[in-house]
């Protein structure tokens, strides 16, 4: 346990980083995959798998839980920790990108974020003030300021506007936040796809004072390049004794070439949710289990990985569950995914630790580019 | 290992057995439950977990198999035992019930029963020979006889036609299993409610001779009285040395009162599937996670339970899950149930072997009507 929550840079590698955070439920090695326990659940897989493939820490969603339990109620019940059983840190974030992209009638003022619930169409009032309660009442360990999301493509005026309105929230996110020792507040850099707007918001944040940066807004459909070329240009504005965390993404590609442009924390809801739907995520690229090709195959995933769900289940087996739609084909190829991600993290850290991060992210590309196996 | 198929029958307490059927993949203990593995998987468990709560036996389902991946398939790759990842003993039924519950069109000749997969309509025929066939292809420790099941309620005159051809059906079905050193043949008797044909079958059986016999078609709508009433007058004509299967049952105290009539044998998909609607069952009785009053409430189902899924998640958290239609949800009340129907299986074989059988229906019982503890 950790008084302070603060950051440690062990070893740069290009501008890849190594790096430790410290918060009061523990150490989070970076760069780090969060699996996403939307609603207090990483989808189909108990807490200590996930805690076994290597996780150091979950995420869990603002919007999903002040909707169901409750924040005040998971608050009465010891907070999000004891709610749902795990001791390590947690990450919330803040509730603006599931506004958007979930709930119905919506409208955005200054003050706060109005909509109603996608479950049962109640309505709620969403301030920054707000947002930080919730997650001070859940209990986070890294918590998120509320900004405002917008959908893409978007006009520059639009991106402004939304840019501009987050940073006032996060000013006041920041005073809502107050002094929580071992806990952490992000600010979160908006801005588009826009060069001057993302130094704007990176700037702003960094007066206000974080103990880590965001990058929003991306992996919204602008497309891999334009995501890289728009982190490559908010990476410059933000200061290097931080951990930078860029939400919602992605495919291990796009983490193996963030990871190349600074990038130390990592979420997505990729692993579990193609998990659930027959696709696997190897270090051979990425296998549709749904696939005939599959049906008399009896070897595992991967035979040297050491996650069961890899390398002792045959793909015949998983290919027969996952057409029959059975949970243990959905459990079994979501512990997978999860698994190689964090395995993919670690290659990731030992790589940079050694400084042969360029080889590995060269080597690993080449292997998911020579496809699986053979049959 | 054991060369030979064969059952131990160690001690009898009024009208229950404990017991030991010693099958090549191991033995089990009887009174035994048999968790339900319809297509190759208990729905929501690892098998680790099923092995975990004390099961020393799983049942296949013949007619998804054969659907689904296919039974030459499945023997391709090793049989069920190897496809699945379970080394202990497997049961498969017949097919015979599947057929009348789910699938569209059948025709029942004299040679074979005729139906569309409930799949794709693919028209398949199953004979009995077909049917044991199917089920060496597999590779089950426990092979049961092709049977006609008929709906409830029925006429005599129709019970008396599907028992006979039943019967018919057993010959040939006992021909085609041939010897199989250290698995079983089990005949099924038929008959409906009525005594006349219930002894007629279960004598028919015997004088062809099996490994065990199954007590079918109850459990069909007849409710409990009418199905206790069948159990209590087949059991008298059915041989002490053999061990006796009631197929498709049932509820906790379904399996209590058939013990308490000298069954030996039990399966049923009861506690899986309740467990993925947020019932459980516990030694309190059923309790219904999705009822507004487990919402804030700390406690796990039963702390003194051995099963992690009883003990170690709190109510709160399990009924948040089942409302919220997560997999854990699922997960989590289909393992508890598992695991408190095999220790209630201990519990009455304990209770046998120490000769308070009565004592122990009556205090379970008793215990279930008290109900859940108060909040």
């Amino acid at each position: 346990m950790t008084a302070e929550f603060s950051f440690t840079l062990h070893k740069t590698d290009g501008s890849a980083r190594r790096g430790t955070v410290h918060t009061l439920h523990g150490d989070i090695r970076t760069p780090a995959f969060m699996p996403v326990g939307t609603v207090g659940t990483v989808k189909g897989l108990y807490l200590d798998q996930v805690k076994g493939t290597g996780a150091d820490i979950i995420l869990g969603n603002t919007y999903h839980l002040m909707l169901r339990p409750g924040a005040e109620e998971v608050a009465a019940l010891g907070g999000l920790h004891t709610f749902i059983g795990w001791e390590h840190p947690i990450l919330t974030d803040s509730g603006g990108f599931q506004i958007m992209s979930l709930s119905k009638i919506r409208k955005i003022t200054e003050q706060a974020a109005l909509f109603q619930s996608h479950i049962d169409g109640r309505r709620y009032e969403l301030s920054p003030e707000r947002a930080m309660e919730i997650q001070r009442l859940l209990g986070s360990d890294i918590q998120m300021q509320l900004d405002q999301c917008i959908e893409f493509p978007h006009t520059e005026k639009d991106a402004e506007k939304a840019m501009q309105l987050s940073l006032r929230w996060a000013e006041r996110s920041r005073i809502a936040f107050g002094r929580q020792p071992g806990r952490g507040n992000f600010g979160i850099v908006q801005g588009g796809t826009d060069a001057r707007l993302r130094r704007l918001s990176a700037e702003g944040l960094r007066s206000i004072g974080f103990e880590g940066y965001a990058i929003g807004g991306l992996a919204v459909g602008e497309g891999q390049v334009l995501m890289l070329s728009t982190i490559e240009l908010t990476e410059q504005y933000l200061p290097q004794d931080r951990p930078r965390y860029l939400m919602g993404v992605g495919t291990p590609e796009d983490i193996l070439e963030s990871v190349a442009r600074g990038v130390d924390m990592f979420d997505c809801v990729m692993p579990t949710r193609s998990g659930r739907h027959g696709q696997a995520f190897t270090r051979f690229g990425k296998i549709n289990l749904r696939n005939a090709k599959h049906a008399n195959d009896p070897r595992p995933l991967d035979p040297e990985h050491p996650c069961p769900a890899l390398s002792q289940y045959s793909r015949a087996y998983l290919h027969h569950l996952i057409r029959s739609g059975e949970l243990l084909g959905m459990m079994l190829l979501s512990w997978a995914n999860i698994a190689y991600y964090q395995s993919l993290m670690q290659g990731i850290r030992d790589a940079i630790e050694t400084g042969r991060f360029a080889d590995f992210r060269l080597a690993t590309k080449e292997q998911w580019k020579r496809g699986d196996i053979a049959p």
